[in-house]
């Protein structure tokens, strides 16, 4: 297995974009990958995407985007994993190019949602969860995300205030970063308070769909010398599932796929999380991240919360998280967030992080949730 | 990169299935093919599926299909390449096990789409078409063959009835077949006069949309010999695609997708169109077969109808294609056809075809398209 490396990456804005198209959209960040890589062309492109069928009527991306991008005929398809899409989509590049099988690959995470609203893209985001076990019952995304953080909360004693620190450093990140679809500070206090969205997750704590692609570029490590300045290692690569009806789950206060995914991508890198310099998680809710913390090793069962408390995941903390504003602050274009992960997580490596900087940054961990992590794909990125 | 095998092949009938669930198929498929390999669990499963976001309301299948088919929590997601799509699943789980980072890997192609009928279907299908160029114009999938078709007559001076040959096999084939969903024969002659689907397209000339799943199990070859009696062998394996938009491309005559595609499969396997036994083909419309022959080899241009006219691709001539009823008579579920194509294959080169089965079958092609070919997959499998 040949050792992979990033050496390309290009992003758009993350916001509501509604002058925007899908194909733009993507085409914007392909080229700004190629440019950043120095290829003009590569030998395959993974496409992330959700809801390109729901909302936009349009699937068969690969084909699609290959041309719309300039690179037409290259090996092509879409990878979809609900909002682990662009997890995915690494995910796959990586085997292309570590399998000796493709030389050259894009990685690219695409979605355009907001063009529709209400109960149309209620519906389209309903998809994702089990149709047969959930969706029929009416449920929605927030409100099981509501179900599992009362669950939380009961069983370890929590108040909802105590979870406001994530989304206070979503948004202190947030404000610093030119692409991110919120720039506003939260005041304090304020988290518990905001209009409920489901009890009681409320609006300062649930993450804003979003439009927007990014890209990467993968080749083999060993060409990767050559051709970047920088280039930043994929060391670990790990997708891990659980049932994807939270009430099937043997617990649902302990995300299992996550657990594994990341002990898969640690053991595969050689790192324990005692060695991860920054984090860039699915922070969908802060239940998510809460439970996200606890299974991937950064705090034990009912304590992930304290994270946020005690003010260690700042820039400057023991374990910044959502350098850029995740997806509270930056916002969640769904199967493109994975890939924006990646590429801030690259940014950092490199020390091209301007304001956002994490400093001596040299180990970054990816985790890229589909749902309220049915799924998780875990990858190490090392400079 | 290691040598990859399949070990394990698995199928539901194809047809109308409106008591069966999507899961449900997956579920039949998935219990067959392990049952078949000899392994109780794999590391992961690739799906192919198409239109279960469009027609199930369901997406995100990989950790609902893991759960269900009893292997929660390992790795899984859903490759999506428009009809290609089985295809797609066949190709990423190649690229995993010949990589080195999963040890046995399964192939899903499931699709449920009867349950919806009418406008409502013809809507989810046109998502697979470029939806800027092509669906707002009204295009729809039979309509583009129908113009690819008269475009090949009036360039060829052939006569509709010349293509007859394809469907006649098809459905020798296919009568042959239990699991095919349509098992009569057609009366020669009839091809032409039957009821016009999108002129010069008849009903008798395009593949059915149905239901049904398929399963591979894969695994390193050298693993292989010790869990088999008669492994086979992924000996090539090429993705290439085209402009998405049939008016967008150099020359809609030459699928040039379908060209590099089998070119390079040719090349890694070491084999040229003479060497091939059987070729497993996307014959969707018969246009599309005639089409796929020239392109891939098997004809020069303008002639590749006279295979069929011919009668060289029956059990017995010399290229027999669709030996168990292709998408004409087995049936065309979608994001399964691939991985039916892949089943029917290995079942030739096991010696376990029964009446289908092609004499001393050694070599056989298959080719997984989407669309007009915008995505053309070829795998190369060998005894």
């Amino acid at each position: 297995m040949r050792e992979v490396s990033i050496i390309g990456i290009g992003v758009t804005p993350v916001g509501e974009f509604w002058e925007a198209s899908l194909r733009g959209l993507a085409g914007e960040a392909v080229s700004a990958a190629l440019a950043d890589s120095g290829l003009e062309a590569v030998d395959a492109l993974y496409v992330g995407n959700t809801l390109g069928g729901a909302l936009n009527g349009q699937q068969h991306l690969g084909p699609l985007l290959a041309d719309y991008t300039g690179l037409r005929g290259i090996e092509s398809y879409t990878l979809e994993a609900g909002e682990a899409s662009g997890g995915a989509a690494l995910r796959t590049a990586w085997l292309a190019v570590a399998s000796g099988a493709v030389e050259s690959a894009l990685v690219l995470g695409v979605e355009k949602v907001t063009d529709t609203v209400g109960p149309e893209r209620a519906a389209a985001l309903m998809n994702l969860l089990d149709a047969d076990y959930e969706a029929v019952h009416g449920a929605t995304p927030p409100a099981l995300a509501a179900l599992l953080m009362r669950l939380y909360m009961d069983a370890h004693a929590v108040a909802l205030d105590q979870f406001e620190g994530f989304s206070l450093n979503a948004h202190a990140n947030g404000s610093r970063n030119p692409r991110a679809m919120f720039r506003n500070l939260l005041k304090p206090g304020a988290f518990a308070k905001a209009p409920a969205v489901a009890p009681p997750v409320t609006l300062f704590d649930a993450a804003p769909e979003a439009d927007g692609a990014a890209a990467l570029v993968l080749v083999p490590a060993e060409r990767a010398a050559d051709l970047a300045a920088r280039p930043v290692r994929v060391a670990g690569s790990a997708v891990a599932t659980d049932a994807l009806a939270l009430g099937e789950r043997a617990d649902p206060l302990f995300f299992s796929a996550v657990n594994r995914s990341a002990g898969r991508a640690y053991a595969q890198s050689g790192i324990t999380p005692e060695d991860v310099d920054l984090l860039e998680l699915h922070d969908s809710y802060t239940i998510v991240t809460t439970l996200a913390l606890e299974a991937a090793g950064f705090a034990a069962r009912g304590v992930g919360w304290r994270l946020a408390a005690d003010g260690q995941i700042g820039l400057e903390g023991r374990l910044p998280i959502s350098t850029f504003g995740g997806l509270k602050a930056r916002g969640n274009p769904l199967g493109a967030t994975g890939v924006f992960q990646a590429v801030e997580a690259v940014l950092q490596l490199r020390g091209e992080a301007g304001e956002n900087q994490v400093s001596d940054a040299r180990i970054a961990v990816i985790q890229s949730l589909g749902g309220l992590a049915a799924t998780a794909v875990t990858h190490v990125l090392m400079a």
